[in-house]
């Protein structure tokens, strides 16, 4: 997939199953714009320097902080801000459209997860 | 709208009716996120320094390049590379989020047109 291509973020999901698997659609400058599916709980992490974007596609999804959980729906979105630890879940299955900068593992600053390579759909 | 609260997209696209108006709803690193309505077509610029992300979220939208037109529909996304030129437009009405670096006029380099300012949601 290159920049210039548009992507169906629906087909993109519909290509792959595996949970907390990032898929890269795009890029925007030097970040990453991926989709993911989330079952399950993921790890709690944080990203020392940078913020986090997550909107929600399809499904549930609950993005556990420390403060409390924010749950989104499809058409909701959330930056969890640069340092603030967080673990997304989803009872059921939820899909989501991710950015972050490339290079950033999915993991942050976890050591109980190792971190998913960087796949391109 | 601080980056610590979610954002309903479709309930701040309720918010206002005024085409081509940037709405910010949050903020990811040094960029804006954003919602619009696309009614009508746009002018032809481009942003020489940076990339435009652009995710229909209701409506279809037609991003007209010089090379050729983007057709996207609700879930389909594009990137504008930096420095192509463009020009966003919607025969019927078009719901949009963007991100953009923060004070990057909507406009680019067009002098057709003035900038919008940048309004927060």
């Amino acid at each position: 997939v290159t920049v210039t291509e548009k992507v169906d973020l629906a087909a993109a999901l519909a290509t792959f199953d595996e949970p907390f698997q990032p898929w890269i659609v795009a890029r925007y400058n030097d970040n990453k714009v991926f989709v993911a599916k989330v079952r399950g709980e993921f790890v709690w992490h944080s990203h020392e320097d940078t913020d986090d974007f997550f909107l929600v596609l399809d499904g549930r999804l609950t993005i556990q902080l420390r403060d409390g959980d924010v749950e989104l729906g499809p058409g909701e979105m959330f930056v969890v801000p640069a340092g603030v630890e967080h673990c997304p879940k989803a009872d059921d299955e939820a899909h989501v459209l991710l950015i972050e900068p490339i290079g950033t593992p999915n993991t942050g600053d976890s050591t109980e997860r190792d971190a998913a390579p960087e796949r391109e759909l």
